[in-house]
């Protein structure tokens, strides 16, 4: 095990009925909210009235910023910023799933400062402090309720942006009411899972610890409750179980508790995914299912054999010997079941062609050089080769 | 899954090197510090010289309140209540193990009442506010480091008495610095790994929750882990990583995140436990692992025996299909195991004659009913029972 720090100071409030508590969590930290959301479903799933109702019975004055998009844009959390800067709200209450939460900090660590957000993205500033940020979560996948990090889409390039985690950030209270994820569609309900799936998976294949068994067995554990809670819900959208356990599983993916004491770790398949869907605007647990396949099969031969034939044996059932071998099947069961829950599992179904892999490469060569990974080998070739296995490929 | 708030604001600071950081971490909170220990060990190990070095470097003011034992009694720490107040002092170090922690965080809630400590152990009053806390953790076992209970004996009754988690007393930060560990002995280091596991198997062994898969898995990879961590270490006992995981599964194994969303649960061995530390000043995992054995015992045979036989199925390596049988045989396994690593299994390991169970009992039967517990059938008939399954014992 590797030295750490580990603080996560998130309040989690969970249960059927608890988004109604908002009001009363969020009058601690002020009289004014900015309630940010998105493009509507939370007025027609009825989850919009409760949080506006419980916001005003505690006595808050509400300023609204609806109309986050998903793969969130800079320039669209930059109006977020003027909009709190004006109304000088004391506090932001976010209604919704990764893309309005990560708005949000960016709203909250833009309101106290002149700095343009986006130089907490690039690096040329940090977080030191921010606006008090409550959430009420609909989508579990981001994990952004309960942590510092936050990612949004440079709309001038098409650079889809990640933080570190910035302690300013963390929300002070997370309400997670399983029941309001019960309109979530199946293939929404597949991405989340992968999305959850790859913030627990990354650090767990491409970490370089010797012996890390309490860290192992967190990921391992984690990600079979989510397989088997993603099928429980996909045959039954309104099973409450199944909807709770991806809801917690999703927060406890990253939070800070599986990536503590493994060392430094990176994101690969996030690396990978960005440029997809920050150029193609596919949701984002899609790309990372299409991502994971890939760098996998580029890794089982290349870096991370042994990892990726661990969890091969404790996860999916795999019993074979030889290392690459069993990396190998396991690789091929993941993709089987990616395909069975309704994600994607290549290019074709992103709508992808081959020949766009150039352009693609382009935007994650960018990125790897911003998150320092490049010392992992990742350049245009390895790239653009890891991308080349992303096929079949949609016909040009 | 059932509802729940989950709330731990404790940083934790991990990693060989640690301790020397405590004065930057305590500064924050004020300039004049009570320094809470034990009996002298850890100034043979050169812990308490860092600590009262880095203290002093970060120019703080040290009062030293030495001498808490195991088993630690609430005189005692009403004698540290009024040291606290005299001195003034503005925050609380605890330098030692769950009875440093615990004789500090009462000391944390007197210095700031007129409220007699007691009250808070037999829920007549509540901690609303406390002096902050920062601990040096010396033996990994009680998990005090990184949750708001506390125990201590009230030495006019012999009653060993615990609190449910009081929101101030949660440590503000807890540095956890495995090398420091390396002189724990065989016995102890045998007693610590088998508390840690009781505070995560007491809530999976006795709670009725439909479907958990998300905290069953959490408990079972800690057991497992601590399990292979304890035989390594008493292998080796500088094995740095074997230290490491037995600290870290030892904080992760009582910090809130195995009780989230199992619904209510209680603490069956504890109470079996706690007279006999109390009366008999044994360490008190050594008395839990004795209450283990005989309460999974009774369990499996009247009220729980599904969940232990999922137990002996996923860590203790049983394959039989009966519940009962297979829950038999798990408890036999676990006895093994705990006499292979040194612990006690019954009460002639701990010195008690059966001729004191009536006595032992009615102290117990007392526990059941201040913690509201008697609802679950436990009455001095069926506790008396449970520790006549604790044989063989002391001769007479």
């Amino acid at each position: 095990m590797k030295d750490f720090v580990f603080h996560n100071p998130t309040k989690i409030v969970f249960g059927e009925g608890t988004v109604s508590q908002i009001g009363d969590e969020a009058r601690a930290y002020g009289k004014k909210a900015l309630l940010v959301y998105g493009m509507g479903s939370v007025k027609t799933n009825g989850v919009y009235d409760q949080v506006v109702s419980s916001l005003q019975e505690a006595g808050l004055e509400i300023v609204e910023y609806p109309g986050v998009k998903s793969n969130p844009l800079m320039s669209y959390a930059r109006d977020g910023v003027e909009l709190a800067k004006k109304e000088q709200v004391d506090v932001v209450v976010a209604l919704g799933g990764g893309s309005v939460i990560d708005t949000s900090k960016s709203i909250c660590a833009g309101a106290v400062t002149e700095t343009d957000i986006i130089e907490f993205f690039v690096f040329t500033s940090t977080v030191e402090t921010a606006l008090p940020l409550l959430t009420v979560l609909t989508i579990p996948a981001a994990g952004s309720e309960m942590n510092g990090g936050m990612v949004l889409t440079n709309d001038e390039t098409l650079d889809k942006l990640g933080t570190c985690n910035y302690p300013p950030l963390y929300p002070r209270v997370s309400i997670l009411d399983p029941t309001v994820t019960y309109t979530i569609p199946a293939d929404y309900t597949a991405f989340s899972a992968a999305d959850a799936m790859s913030h627990l998976l990354e650090g767990y294949w491409s970490h370089q610890d010797e012996w890390t068994p309490i860290q192992d067995r967190y990921v391992e554990g984690l990600c079979k409750s989510i397989m088997e809670a993603a099928e429980r819900t996909l045959a039954n959208p309104t099973d409450y179980q199944g909807r709770a356990t991806l809801m917690w599983a999703a927060t406890m993916a990253f939070n800070d508790l599986s990536s503590s004491g493994v060392g430094p770790i990176y994101f690969p398949c996030h690396m990978l995914e960005h440029p997809l869907s920050a150029i193609y605007d596919i949701p984002h647990g899609a790309g990372l299912s299409i991502t994971m396949l890939a760098w996998t099969a580029y890794a089982a031969e290349n870096c991370n054999t042994a990892r990726i034939a661990q969890l091969a044996r404790n996860i999916m059932g795999v019993t074979e010997d030889d290392d690459l071998a069993a990396a190998k099947e396991g690789i091929e069961t993941f993709r089987q079941w990616l395909e069975k829950i309704g994600s994607y599992t290549c290019f074709a179904d992103a709508g992808i062609p081959e020949s766009d892999i150039d352009k693609i490469t382009e935007r994650t060569a960018f990125l790897a050089d911003l998150w320092g990974i490049t010392e992992h080998g990742y350049n245009a070739d390895s790239i653009s080769g890891i991308y080349r296995m992303c096929g079949p490929f949609k016909d040009e």
